[in-house]
């Protein structure tokens, strides 16, 4: 039996919300596990325990549960980071092929790309990707199985990078700072229709929404898809990259610490005793079904963030605690 | 083997086109069947047999092919007009019931789905629905399998009248002339975000879309959804109903002809040269694939039309000739 609890949830379920303040990708998501009792301070801990729990008779029926972790969205997590041996020759290939300079926040969905956090997704969306997660909120697999994909990870490019691309079938990718970062291949440029892109990934072309103001509108005319090939595993150096750890060793964490259950709970404020009382909460059913270790993932976004959220660091400084 | 093309196409499939000039619901539509050649007349017919058929060399390899229709969206065809014997219960049961009025187009709709056009839908869509509809373009039925359904197909109703149907599990609907048309059972009413509806559906919420300015925007902040039961086939009394085949009677009557194969044409201006071309064109390659009666279904548009379009009536002279 697989687990049922999600490892992480999709920063795109609640882009896809009308009424969704998340609008970022997590690519700066430090990631932080603790496990045993979280916030024994909680003063709202005892009202916790004499919750009824909703899932207990049928954990009691079935009595101690083993599990290993869910497969990822196509059945493999997807790591697009090069070898290390491979980096230097694709660094000089780099450096032949037309150039397209990303933005932070392109970077950011590198970064999670890159990792495997998007899985099946090996780069950014092509137009029949584009067009499927628009439309229908998912992808159809090569086998015919469907996977959740509701928000578009797409790269927009400007009508001179379009002109200077030309015929190449590949390009580099170079970070905001010019460096770079990657090689697009079998690039696939299409129409970036941004209105319609913005009315059916928020159900309203209003103005206002902070993501579609920031990323969406000033950026260009055109979409490029693409494989992606990383050519070493994106870094921020602000001081937390230590914090951010890869679905890959995440996943290896959690086999260490011997985990037969993760749950996540991914947020971006500072967390108060409302977020606390579900951890517990939740912590005390996955018990009552019998699961022995039980393993939180806390996850605070990162990335784009609103201008008067509370600053990563300090968040971080407060989950340390 | 089962026929690979459709009996009709639904109009939704180009209403959630954000360029589509459709915007209305087929229930208008007279249908008319035409055997064997059609235009002779046409100008550029030797033109259409000069194109070079793609499927040519398949049909060949397969040599001849027997057919049978195709199953109707979700396995069975929905027929919800009750049987004579009981309409007289039932009309006096639903004197008795909260009443529900229909405009013009609700009555299209009514006509719609208990015909079967918007198989499985047994009724206005009740939110489950109307969210996977929305979100999917596609509704899950409960065996696990998937239908198209790109188009929300909704009752609105407004403030007074929900308030006026209170907790009644049933409603009675009226035609806009006031007489009992159905019955709506087991009813949810929830909250009509017409934006997101809008958003969603045309990938815009720019103002100018005629179904949206003249179906949407005036209508109740609630929809209301159930199962419908319809008192008597939906008649429009315009001396064109006779034209109006139910699906189960175009099935009838193209299992009278023999048809091995049957292909659709729906169209919502006069026939032109283009359409002929297509049409001889298709006919002409289903020949070829091995198909010995392939049967048109020439299909004009009827029920919402554009203010500047040639009248139905007109239209169905011309579609006699």
């Amino acid at each position: 039996m697989s687990l049922t609890i999600k490892l992480h949830s999709h920063p795109r379920h609640s882009l896809n919300h009308p009424a969704a303040r998340l609008s970022r990708p997590p690519s700066l998501n430090p990631t932080k596990i603790r496990p045993g009792p979280i916030y024994h301070a909680n003063a709202l801990a005892p009202l916790v325990y004499s919750h009824r729990p909703r899932m207990s008779s049928d954990g009691a029926a079935r009595g101690p549960i083993k599990s290993s972790l869910i497969d990822p969205d196509g059945g493999a997590l997807v790591d697009l980071v090069v070898p290390e041996a491979e980096a230097g020759p694709k660094a000089v290939e780099a450096e032949s092929l037309p150039k397209v300079r990303l933005t932070r926040i392109d970077l950011e969905w590198v970064h999670v790309i890159s990792e495997g956090w998007a899985s099946p997704l090996k780069g950014f969306m092509r137009e029949r990707e584009y067009l499927q997660s628009l439309h229908f909120n998912c992808l159809r697999m090569e086998d015919g199985s469907i996977v959740n994909m509701s928000l578009p990870i797409v790269l927009a490019i400007d009508d001179e990078t379009k002109e200077a691309i030309g015929s190449s079938p590949n390009v580099a990718i170079l970070g905001p700072d010019g460096n770079s970062v990657g090689i697009l291949r079998s690039i696939e440029i299409y129409k970036h229709n941004k209105e319609e892109r913005i009315a059916r990934t928020w159900g309203t072309s209003a103005p206002g929404l902070p993501y579609v103001e920031e990323a969406i509108t000033p950026s260009g005319n055109w979409l490029i898809g693409g494989d992606l090939e990383v050519l070493k595993p994106i870094k921020y150096n602000d001081g937390l990259d230590h914090y951010r750890l890869s679905p890959k060793q995440l996943r290896k964490e959690f086999d260490k610490r011997q985990a037969d259950a993760v749950f996540a709970f991914q947020l971006r404020n500072p967390v108060h005793n409302g977020h606390a009382l579900l951890m517990n909460d939740t912590r005390r059913r996955l018990l009552e079904m019998g699961y022995k270790n039980p393993i939180l993932l806390l996850h605070p976004l990162g990335g784009f963030v609103k201008a008067d959220d509370v600053p990563l660091d300090v968040r971080m400084e407060q989950h340390s605690k």
